[in-house]
């Protein structure tokens, strides 16, 4: 699960945001944050990392949910759901990228939440650049409830649908749903296979759970090298199934549709299917990913930094 | 090499900080920059992680430079360092952590340059509590200068000492300088040994070369979880050797002082020795760190967060 989520059924005031920590706008259901790419954001292409973004999703959704005044209360949820042990767990996440930003631009993030189906609820990203408008990144995810005793799956009660509709905007969807199912992969399906993938310390949450945004650079760790060099990640979906701890030991799996495995270098865009998986087999994340060439989205203008390392 | 640094001789104006990305003070030799702590910069004690700290401390050094008005030569050092080849590269790093931000805090990093021997140069910083102006970090390193061509190390031109001496200030080093001889492990003095670690896609610079920031991470692999779970680092002095690439297959060798190797969990302060080696055993990174029991700096009220997952 990517991360849990807090609520609390009372609108804040405007806050003002000295420190760059953002700030709810449009009548307290949106919230906005402003990130600077720093240096260390950015990777061998010089533009901000995938992770990155997904970073920067993750942080605008906890400050939304701190931002609604929840910081006081730990990792209760609603009063309704604390008392009946429920969480927000994320079951997917979808994610469209137009353009990646690079060192010193500045985004700005926008966050809300909708209804999704009877017992669910959408988070949506909108990530611009903050000197053109332009829209760089799209994302939508989908939330649902454990009960964080049992990790079984939860209706949502009435007592507290009662209680986060309030905060619902009748939005559409940012990103337009990828429905097509995504396949299991195995060893006979994949192309491309990395054993032994164990978190790092510094890869662990504060509950010493792997952070959620860390499996994608697992599961990029099976995309051939080829496809990183020549390709930039489009499009990413995600259907997070369980979640892994700092003793497990992974398996990141790999397919290749669109180009001969021979020839991705050269090959036009791309689509990759993605498995992570326990070395027992049990299923953490599957994924798929779509890839344009390089330099093909009109960006060559990257400016000249120092280098990272001499 | 941690980083190459450009340079230029002459004074920026002071600059306004909109988007926080820092500014010029005291005369313009003095570069600071706030950071609000993020949280995916904080780790399993919910505390900023050492790679954080070291991230800002990078971050404002290239911010600084960038300050100085080079972002528009590129990789190009001083003029006269352009037409001799010659980089800054970064020999020592020296930090010292007195107490760990934690999400939301905001920190003042300030940094500077002095001269350091006959050829090198000096960098402090020196990281504040924004609100209380409380120290949290102080840190200081050595560069000197390598031709770029022959990756051999160089005495300073009389030229580019004309440059560079006008951004020197002449304060003492933030931090006294551990002049204790750092000694070379082997397998046979080493109490852990990590193998097989390389470098994954999003660890690697614009150069293709692995981010000095990222040996961390790898010293720490051969720690053992115990001193990890049990104490924070409380000092580091790395000694960089060599540079790696994305095809280096890395060793981490760790030897602990202090307490007996089967009670590390409850020895008060603890040394360690560290050695990051290719599998030729080349030397990339020696180092030593420093270890104090968590909470034995009284800072046993982080606050409550969400957790970062279910």
């Amino acid at each position: 699960q990517w991360m849990m989520l807090d609520w609390k059924p009372r609108r804040s005031d405007m806050l003002i945001d000295p420190f760059g920590i953002g700030r709810i706008v449009q009548d307290g259901l949106v919230f906005r944050q402003n990130f600077s790419i720093r240096s260390y954001e950015i990777g061998a292409d010089r533009t901000a990392s995938i992770e990155t973004l997904m970073n920067h999703l993750q942080e605008t959704a906890l400050n939304h949910v701190k931002g609604a005044g929840l910081l006081g209360e730990g990792f209760g949820a609603t009063p309704e759901m604390s008392k009946r042990n429920l969480i927000w767990v994320v079951t997917r996440m979808q994610v469209l990228v137009e353009r990646y930003p690079t060192w010193g631009d500045v985004v700005q993030v926008d966050t809300w939440v909708s209804a999704s189906g009877k017992n669910g609820m959408r988070r949506d990203w909108l990530v611009r650049d903050s000197k053109t408008g332009e829209i760089l990144t799209r994302a939508s995810s989908v939330w649902v409830m454990m009960n964080k005793l049992t990790r079984r799956l939860s209706k949502v009660p009435e007592e507290v649908r009662g209680e986060i509709e309030p905060y619902f905007l009748d939005y559409d969807p940012v990103v337009d749903e990828d429905s097509r199912k995504l396949p299991k992969l195995d060893d006979s399906t994949a192309d491309y296979v990395c054993k032994g993938l164990t978190p790092r310390w510094s890869d662990l949450d504060v509950n010493q759970h792997v952070n959620n945004v860390k499996y994608i650079g697992w599961i990029l760790e099976s995309a051939p090298l080829s496809i990183l060099e020549s390709h930039e990640l489009a499009a990413l979906t995600l259907e997070y199934r369980r979640e892994c701890g700092r003793d497990s030991v992974l398996q990141s799996l790999t397919a290749v549709s669109g180009a001969e495995v021979g020839d991705l270098g050269n090959a036009g865009g791309l689509e990759c299917q993605h498995l992570l998986r326990l070395e027992d087999g049990a299923e953490i994340v599957r994924g798929r990913t779509e890839w344009r060439p390089k330099h093909a989205n009109g960006f060559g203008n990257m400016g000249q930094i120092p280098a990272g390392s001499a």
